[in-house]
C-alpha cells in the first residue's frame, strides 16, 4: 500500500480516497451547489477531477521506487448530469495497460446505486 | 453578445471570462497551491475545468433561442506542467464545427508569454 | 440477433464478425504485410478499424425498429506493435452507457492469448 | 525534407503524400465503395488512417537522426458522412507540441472545398 502525499486540491474540491489497491484507487465526493456550472448542473471539470484523480493514483500504485509518472492525457464521457440530489459519488480507476514507459487507465464514476455518471481514460508517461 | 449566468465553479476554483466573441470564449486563472496535486503540480482537472468551460462557452455562443448544449465528451492533452510559478494562464476556446445536433470545439491553455500549457477538444450535443 | 448487411471494408481490410450478442461485437483479423506503415508495423488505423466495428456494431444490436446510429467520436490507445507474427486479432465491442439520444462503448483488440494491443471508446449519436 | 520509406496501407486504402513540410504533411484520398461500412458510407476507420498518417508524418518530420516515434492514441471526430460524391479528400497534419519525449499533432480531413469531415489530435512517444 502506497501512502499518498496530502493534496490540496483534495480540500478545495472536496473528495477523499476511500479505496487503493495494486493497480485501483476510488475517490468518493458529495456534490454541492458549490461545483456547479452556470446550467446548474455539476461542471465536468470537476468530475474530470475525480476521475482523473482515481486513474492517476491507480497508476502511482505501480511505481517502482524511483519512478514517477505525468497524465499526457484524459478523455471524459460525461453520460447523466450530476446535482446535489445525485447524492455521493464514486471515481474508480484501474490500470489497463502497464508498459515499461506508458501506462494506460480507465475510470467511472457512478453514484451510490451503481449507475454510471461518466467514464474516462488516460495515458500516462512513466519516468 | 450572451449574457452567461455566474457559476459558483468559477467562485470555488477562481477563474474568470475574459473574453466571449462569436464561436469562442477565453477564461483566466491565477495558479495557486490550492490547485495542486500530490505532486506539486496544478491537478490536471483544474487545466480540464477551464479548458471545458472555454469550449462549453464558446458552443453556447451559437445556440439560438430556446436551444441549449450538453457536453458528451471532454479530451485533454497535458504538456507542461503548471504551477504559481507559471502566472496568470488563459484557456481559449473555439467552435470547430456547428452541426445541428452536435457541435465540436477546441481549447488551448497558455501562459502569458503563449507557451503551450495544455490542449483540448470536445463534442457538445445540442438540443 | 440483427443480421448486418455486407460491408466492402471488411472485404478491403480483410476482418471478419466473430460474435455477436446484445450490447457486443467482435471482429477478427489476420494482420498482413499489407496492413503495414512505413514502420512496418500494423497501421494504426487498421486497429482504429476494427476497434470502431466491434463499438459501432455493438451499439447498433442496441437499436430499435426505425433507429439508425452515427459515430460522433472514436479514441483508440495502442499498447503493443502488432505484426504478421502477433497471429490473428480479435476486436471486443461493448456498449458502457445507451441513452435515448447517445451511447458510449469500449473495445479491447488482443491476440489469441488475450495480450492487449490497443483499445478505444466511442461517442455513439442516436437518431 | 525527410524521406519516407512505401507504405503498404497506402498501397491498400488508396491514398498519397501529397505535402511535406516541416511539422506537417498532408494525404489525398479519392474514397470510393470499397471503404464504405455497412451504413454506406465510408468507414470511420478510414478516415482515422488518413488522419493518423498526417499526424504520424508530420511527428516524423520533427524527429532528429536516430530518434524514432510511436502513435500512444489517437482521438478522431466525424463531423460529416463521407461517400464516393463527397470526392477528393484530404487529411492535413500538424505538429501541436513537440518536447523531448513526447510530441501532440492535430489534423483535419477536408473535401476539395475546405468544408470540414473529420478532425484529429494525437499524442506521440518520441524514442
Amino acid at each position: 500500500m502506497i501512502e499518498l502525499p496530502p493534496a490540496p486540491i483534495a480540500e478545495l474540491v472536496g473528495f477523499d480516497l476511500v479505496e487503493l489497491g495494486e493497480g485501483r484507487a476510488s475517490f468518493a465526493m458529495d456534490p454541492a451547489e458549490r461545483h456547479y456550472n452556470p446550467l446548474g448542473t455539476v461542471h465536468g471539470g470537476i468530475a474530470a477531477t475525480l476521475l482523473d484523480s482515481a486513474m492517476g493514483c491507480a497508476v502511482h500504485t505501480t511505481l517502482d521506487e524511483g519512478e514517477r509518472y505525468t497524465t499526457l492525457e484524459l478523455k471524459v464521457n460525461y453520460v447523466r448530469a450530476i446535482t446535489e440530489a445525485t447524492g455521493r459519488v464514486i471515481a474508480s480507476g484501474s490500470v489497463i495497460h502497464r508498459g515499461g514507459r506508458v501506462a494506460t487507465a480507465e475510470a467511472r464514476l457512478t453514484d451510490e446505486d451503481g449507475r454510471l455518471l461518466a467514464h474516462a481514460t488516460s495515458t500516462c508517461l512513466i519516468m
